[in-house]
Formats: C-alpha cells, sequence, structure tokens
C-alpha cells in the first residue's frame, strides 16, 4: 500500500468556500504529518499557510497525492496535467457533489483521513489525444479526460465532415457539431446532448451529433482503441473549432483532418472506500431511490 | 484455414424467395463437391433435391458451416441454437440486406463461393443468457443474440422494478420495459426505444428503458462481464413479461429475481471479406454517403 | 358568479389518506352549509358520514360542483363523466402534487373554501371521441381526457397501420404503438414515450410514436379539430389494442379503422385562483427555479 | 379569383441552375403575357432578359406575384420582406424539393402556369417578430419565418437564462441554446433539435432547448398568441447571440431581456393546387409509403 506524505493542494480560487476548504484541509494535512505543498497560482491568497509552493505540472514529480479542491471542471484540468506522472489524484468539491469530486466540505477531514490510512479505492480514467493535421503536418494538439468538441464558432451554423473510425468510412456528418467522450465525460457535456451514460470502467469512447441533419444519426459507442478521423469538408462555410474539455480552442480550416485516439497514459483517480457510481447519478440525475423509501 | 465439406442449410419458410434460394444454393454447392444438408423442417419443401436432413441442433455437431437462408429473424434462431457447438453460421438474405444476412439472394453463388474458396472474415458475436430466480429456484431460462426484454404483458401497464449491475443498486425504474441488448441487438429493436450504436467488436451490453417515467432515465452502457439484475417489485399490478430475441415468453411474478449475464460460448459468424458494419448502417438508417457523392 | 350549493364527493379508495380527507372534506362543507351528496361506491365506508349518495352519472345532473379526492387517474374517471353535463370538476389530491389534482389534503379547507368563495379560475379541458369501426359499423367507442394509445396487445410486436390526417395520408407507422395526446395528456403518458409539452390551453392533439422503426419518425403536433384515422395493416400478426386513458381495452383487427376526433363536450376543470401551470411542471419534473433561488 | 399580371423575380444567384430556371421562367412569363419584374440583384446576370429590375421591397408595391427561385433559405429572405404588403410569393426550387419550394425546376411552365390559370391554393404563415431591450429600450429587432434562435457566440458555452411565457414563469434554462420556431421552422433547424413536428395550419410556437443541462427539459408548445419573454441571467459568461432565421447576429448581455411573439403580417404563401405537406414530409424525412407500395 502506498503512503501518502507529500499531498499536492490544486483549486480554483473565486469562491470563499474553496479558500475555507483549502485552509481547513492545510491543518487537517499538518496534524497529520504530512509535508503540504501549495500550488503557485493559489499560494497568495493561503499567505502564511502555505509552507511550500510548486506547479501543478512539478506536482507531478515531487507528491504523492494531490487534492483537488473545486467543482469538476477543476478536476479536468489536474488531470490534464497529472496524468503523465500517474500521481494519485483525489477530488472535494466546494458544496456540490461532482462526478469526480465526491468528498464533501463539511466531510473533508473525515473523507480525507480514510484516504490517508489506506481506505481506498483507485480508478484508471483514460484520456483522449486530439491532434489536427493541415497539409501532413500536425498543427495543434490537446489532452481531454472528458471529449473532444468540434462545434461551428461564431454563429449557428452546419458543419460538414466526413467521419472514419479505424480507417474505415461511417458517414458524412451534416450536424451542428460532434461530441467525442470518455466515459468519464459521458455524464457531462455528451449526457446533455442525448449520449447514453458509459459506465467509467468500460473500455469505450462515444461519438454523440449535436443536431444533426440526418434525423436517423444515434451515438455511436466504439472500443476505446479505435481511432477516430474527422476529415473537415472542403465546402464548410463555417471554419470548425475544436475544444478539448471546453479549453484550448482551434479553429480548423477545410481540408484539416482531426484524430483522435486514447492517450497512453491514464488519470489515476482516488476514491474514499465505499464510492458509488450509480449514487452519484441517482443524486445528480434525480433517479428513483429503492423501492419503499 | 478450416476448409468446409459438409455445409447445413436452414431458412424459414413462408416467402417462395427462401426456397428459390435454397434450391439454388443446394445445386452450387453440390457442383462444388460439398456434402449437402437439410434442416428438418424444410425437407419436405425440397423434395428430390435434400439428400440428407437433420435438426439445427444435430448440425452444431456434423456440419463443418451452417448457412440461414432469410431475414436476421432466422439467424438469430439459428445463432441460439449454434453457439454452444461454435459452428461458422454464414448469413444469405431474401432480397432486404440484414445486419446478420449480409449475402444477397442475387449473389449467393459468389458469395458462398468466396467463402468456400477462404476468402472470409469471421466474428465472435457474443449472446446473453437470462434466468428468472424464484424463491431461490431457477423457473426458467433462455439465451439471445440480440435482447432480453422485460415488458408489460397484455396492456399498457407501467412496471416497476430495481436495477442492480454487479450487485450494485442503479435506480428503480418506473418504465413500460427496459432492454437489455448486446452489440449485436443494438441496431435491432434496443435502437427503436433511443439507445445507441454499439460497435459488433465491443464488449459491453447495453440498458434502454421504455417510456421511463423519470425523464433523466438514459440509456446505460456497461461491460459485457456485468452481472445485471433486476427485481421485479411487489406492488406490480402488471405481472411482467419476459422475451429473449422476442422468442420464449416467461411471465414473472412480484418478488421473482431476473438474472442476465454474458452466455461463455460465442455465434462464431462469417462474412466474405470486405464485410463493412457502418457500409450497411447507412443503407439501412439512411446515413449521408461520402461528400460529393 | 354561479354559488356552489351541492356538492358531489368522488373518491377512489385503497388508501386510507382518501378516506381521511373524504371524511374532513365532508365535514367542512357542512359547516359551510352545503349539500353534500357523496359517490355510490364510497358511501359503505363513509357510512353516518354520508347524508346523500348518488352515481357519479347523476352528480352530472344534481351536483353545482364535483370534488374528486384521489390522484391523477380519478379525476380522468370523472372527466369522462361528468363532461357531457359541463358540471365543474375540482382535484383534491393524496399526498402528492398532480397535474389535475392540484389541492394538498393537508389544504383542503383552505383549498375548498376560496373555491366556495369564488377565488377560483375554470379551465375548458377537450376530450377525444375514438371509434372502431368494422365493415363499416362500429363496434367500439370511448372517450378520454388524456389519451388514445394503440399497442400490441399480449407481447412486443411491431403494429403496421397508415396514418390519415383530415382524410391526408401522413405516413405507415411500424412501431410498437402510438399515444393520441390531448394537452391534459401531453405531460401523461405522451411524456414518457417522448413527445413535447403542450400548453393546456392549446387547440392542439399531439401523435407519439412509441419506439417507431423508422428513426425519422417524430411526434406530429396538429389543429385539436383534426380527424385522425388509423388503417389497421391487413398483415399484422399481432391484434393491436386500444386503451382509452388507460381503460376500455378494444382488441381491434386487420383491417379494421379507428377514427379519434375531439369530443363537443368539455372538462370544466375548476382551480383556485393562482393555479400555475409551470409551478405544477417544475415541481414534478425538477426544472430549475428562478436565478438565485 | 385575383389574376396576376405583374410578376417578380427573386433568386439567389451562385448555382448556374438557378440562373438557368429564371431564364426559362422569364420566356414563359413573357409567352403569357405577364408583365416581368426581376430584383435587383440578379438583373446584371440576366442582362438583356430583364426589362424591369426593382428592388424586392419595392416588389411588394408592384407585383402581383412574386415568385422566388432557390432553397427554402430565399424565401425566407423573401419572406420578411414581403409579409408587409401581403404579396402573394410562389417558391420554385433548385432542383431539390424544399417544405417552402415545391415546384421542381424542370416542372416550372407546369407548375407556374396552372397559378396563373388560377389553380392555386394559399396559404397564411405566420412570421415572429423578436426585440433586444437593454435598460428599458429596444436596441435591435428582427423578423423571421422560421426561428429566433439564442445561441453561445464564439464558443460552446452554457448560457443561462429565465423563461417566461405571458408573463409566466416557465423555467430557468442552462442549455446551449433555445430555438423559437413558428410551424414553417419546426421541419427546420428546430427539428434537428429534436423538436416535434407541427401541421403549418396550426396557430402555435414550439420552444425546443439545444442540450439542456436538466434531462428533464422537453420541447413545449404554446399558442401562437403567447408573448415569450427570456431574461439573460447577470452570470453569463458568454453573451449570448440571437439570430433570425439564421440571419442578423445580435450580441445580448447580461441584463437583456428578449421578447418574441407573432407579427401581425402573415406571408401569403402560394402552391399549386395539390399542394400536400405529409408527401413533403415523407420524401424529405424518409417515411414510410402506403402499404403495398
Amino acid at each position: 500500500m502506498p503512503s501518502f506524505k507529500a499531498i499536492g493542494l490544486i483549486g480554483r480560487l473565486g469562491s470563499t468556500n474553496t479558500l475555507v476548504t483549502l485552509k481547513r484541509l492545510i491543518r487537517f494535512l499538518q496534524t497529520r504529518g504530512c509535508r503540504v505543498i501549495v500550488e503557485d497560482h493559489i499560494a497568495e491568497s493561503l499567505l502564511g499557510q502555505a509552507p511550500e509552493v510548486m506547479s501543478s505540472e512539478a506536482m507531478g514529480q515531487s507528491c504523492d497525492l494531490v487534492i483537488v479542491v473545486g467543482g469538476d471542471g477543476s478536476l479536468l484540468g489536474a488531470a490534464r496535467v497529472l496524468c503523465s506522472s500517474g500521481t494519485p489524484v483525489l477530488g472535494v468539491n466546494r458544496g456540490r457533489l461532482g462526478f469526480l469530486t465526491d468528498i464533501a466540505p463539511d466531510e473533508v477531514e473525515e473523507g480525507v483521513g480514510r484516504v490517508l490510512d489506506g481506505e481506498f479505492e483507485h480508478e484508471a480514467r483514460f484520456l483522449l489525444d486530439m491532434r489536427v493535421q493541415r497539409n501532413g503536418e500536425c498543427i495543434a494538439r490537446g489532452n481531454c479526460l472528458n471529449d473532444v468538441v468540434l462545434h461551428p464558432g461564431k454563429a449557428i451554423q452546419m458543419l460538414e465532415f466526413e467521419l472514419f473510425i479505424n480507417e474505415q468510412f461511417v458517414y458524412t456528418l451534416r450536424a451542428d457539431g460532434l461530441i467525442i467522450a470518455t466515459p468519464t465525460g459521458s455524464t457531462a457535456y455528451a449526457l446533455s446532448g442525448g449520449g447514453p451514460i458509459l459506465h467509467p470502467g468500460l473500455d469505450a469512447i462515444e461519438l454523440v451529433p449535436l443536431s444533426p441533419h440526418t434525423l436517423s444519426s444515434r451515438p455511436i459507442v466504439v472500443d476505446a482503441d479505435s481511432r477516430i478521423t474527422l476529415h473537415v469538408g472542403e465546402t464548410n462555410e463555417a471554419f470548425p473549432h475544436l475544444s478539448c474539455d471546453g479549453q484550448s480552442q482551434v479553429v480548423a480550416q477545410p481540408g484539416d483532418i482531426i484524430e483522435v485516439k486514447r492517450l497512453p497514459e491514464r488519470l489515476n483517480l482516488i476514491h474514499p472506500v465505499g464510492h458509488d457510481f450509480y449514487a452519484i447519478c441517482r443524486n445528480k440525475l434525480g433517479w428513483s431511490s429503492r423501492l419503499g423509501e
């Protein structure tokens, strides 16, 4: 069993909740004898409480565990940075349960304490690697834990592109866009777009067209080792935009080729023992509880 | 490379097309020097042309290859019988392209000829094993290549049951029913019910609720090794019916437990080289062809 | 302003809640000096408290107002009986808010009191008239406030029929069934089936196909004065069943013609002043409240 | 019966098809003794063939009939200009059937001839009037025959706004956007977005949320006389964009109020006798034809 001694703390400031929880967490970790390292972006706000400061990238080398305080969005950012080192990541939410940040702020000592005591489970969550090829050269690249989204940039305009999976032609899609999501992303934007829920342990990628012109277009689920390729049509009036986890906009041009495949590295996501994916679904989606309850 | 010498023929009579294609196929196989064995149900209609007659069950032991002439429904029946022996199965349709029966009747010599020449691909398609437990005893059992469907029997009445996946409680579903489908079944009834398309090579099972009372209920896709369990609510006024591939009705009672898991045996499905799953989707679902076509 | 003197009470027994609320309501109405008339089905359970007894049909002639205690389902039944007389109908629920029964049981004196004081709104809700024609003769007929549903009877089998609207051919539908719903019904079964919400004041009928074989089939909304006709296909293996508000099963045969049109009479539905359709939607469907709440 | 003498011609150049059809149409109208007036934008391309030239606005005063050659999009533009004068509008497509442009280019003489002979039907199609209010002032306004769309401008970002119908609060919508569509628009973008088909004769408006965050959000259909109001949330990070029939972008700010209601004027849309809305649906959406065909 690994022992977590050096603990990195990452947070997205902006809400006082986050700051309060971070301070509470530093105190708790210090009483547990941990070495506490704070992300550089938030160090100033924690003046006096933050003995050590580091970039999130450097944490990957120096920390045994990184705790992210914030929403699922904050954890996505940490995941993209920390997947290469395989550093375990734990999420504490700011008051509203997340799919990834499943320790509540008022249970932070109890939840994190259990993890330090070795009462945790870990999941390997895979990420996607997106590359844009233009005239044979890779002009842009991005990673994501949730999804790659192809969408019209400025206005609502129909995009047109050819979809290939493992070099097999699938169809020409005329749509507002396309979501390419991991199981982790299947409960995020892809769900609003009409995609199915993929269990986090499933080795699969889902493709969800947004407002497709052809009404028989349906979400498609393929093996996570599939190579997904989009050929942007030469006749697009709109220049399609690409985003990774809602970040890092790239503007594609007619003729560009977008390649999406699984990243070899995985996020090492930690939960206190007893983590229950379906309980989070029931809570967040309003699903019915057991009969007689 | 296996050599196909003893060839079984299965068909569902009713349309003259089937009979015409079967006769044409017998002639062709005889000119190729094959031993031709005809299913007992159709032997009488082929009087004079059918040198050997056998049940489809027996074909599993005696045939190197079984050819099914009919729609996807006919192939489902053969699959349930032949999966235990692992006998290769090839499908010839009656004029309308199927997802499983992908040799057209007017190309029967060319398509089957290529298979006999060794120019074929094969896919292992998994099946589901469904059992109904009552007071600790298994009172009914069924296999299916497409889907297990839980539905109200006589009338439209809301069913109520608890869903568990790998012994984890998922939710209480109040709905017209539930489809539990393999990737093979994902392009059949589950697609009409609103489920995603699962690539045939994906090791996954999808669960598609039918007209769920809770609007946030969505299709869920889980690993094919998952154990799916339904607890029929004690308060159901309707007695839920179960069907496997649309066959073999079982009437469940309040308190019954339905278990669905992957069958260890798989269907060994044969296609002529060049089989293209997405081309069949485009053809059958009206998806758009390549740009400029 | 009408004055409500003779008040009919209808309820569906089975839950003690209903009985408790009925007794409380009788006491309250008597203190207000009303003449209280109780439906014959429930009179025995109210022995001693029920001075006058009548069938729900007779109430249409003798009562100034009929109060239904129960779920939306109980009110549907009263609506079908009382629409012909135009008697005002008021709904009291048994603890769970309904779209039609919008007075809570613990506010029964306040809610009903306000109605007796003249602080009420009324809505005219239209009903549908369904007739089955066989060989030129009407063999069955039904009324409904929510919906007419065509569905396969015993098993899940695809139905096939031609749909006409105002004698114009729409399409041949191959599906599990079809829901033909009023705006009142649009928040009931049709919503689970994927139909839109029609505002109760809209003069429209919606047609929602259930698990249609053709993926481009979509809900259609037409004027409430439209005549909807279904021609049951001669080749159906299943005998389609028809239900009105989930009641009164009729089994159709191949060749039958089903006609659905608006009934001239309407339900006169009463609400305490301040009734808010969208507030009920938010409550029952989990829609978001105002920003900042 | 009106007699069409002065005929205006509108087209969107860019495809040679349009020009060929326009020339063919001018010749035909001249042989029928009509006064032919050509829109100024296309006059140069018709040099020698265009005796009279006019803006589309002026045509509203001077023409008895305006013929639009192009796709449905071209007709939308003409509709917005010509609805105020009530001038009859007829659509000729460029080779692909439209919902609005239903005369095929190779049947132009026959189709237009029948209309000139008085063999036509006309439909009054209503339009929407959209206004953006900021600090009590109307800062932008637009008309549309199809739809008003609220969408995030540059990137995919969730919008947040409150929806009111007839001053009644409906819900706070967190979504990619919202489509507010007429029956005419219900077979355009709103259909891709998941909305129902509204018959062109229905006096209704539909509201279709795009990728709503709350999964129980559903399309809502209300009376065409409803006033629809959107309050843009103060906390939006994205500045929502508004488009009318895909044109005329307005960028809204947090705090803006968007009002949408029916325009008093209507498009006077002409069809040759025998126009069949459902036949166009079947053709364009791939719906099934009659049994036995």
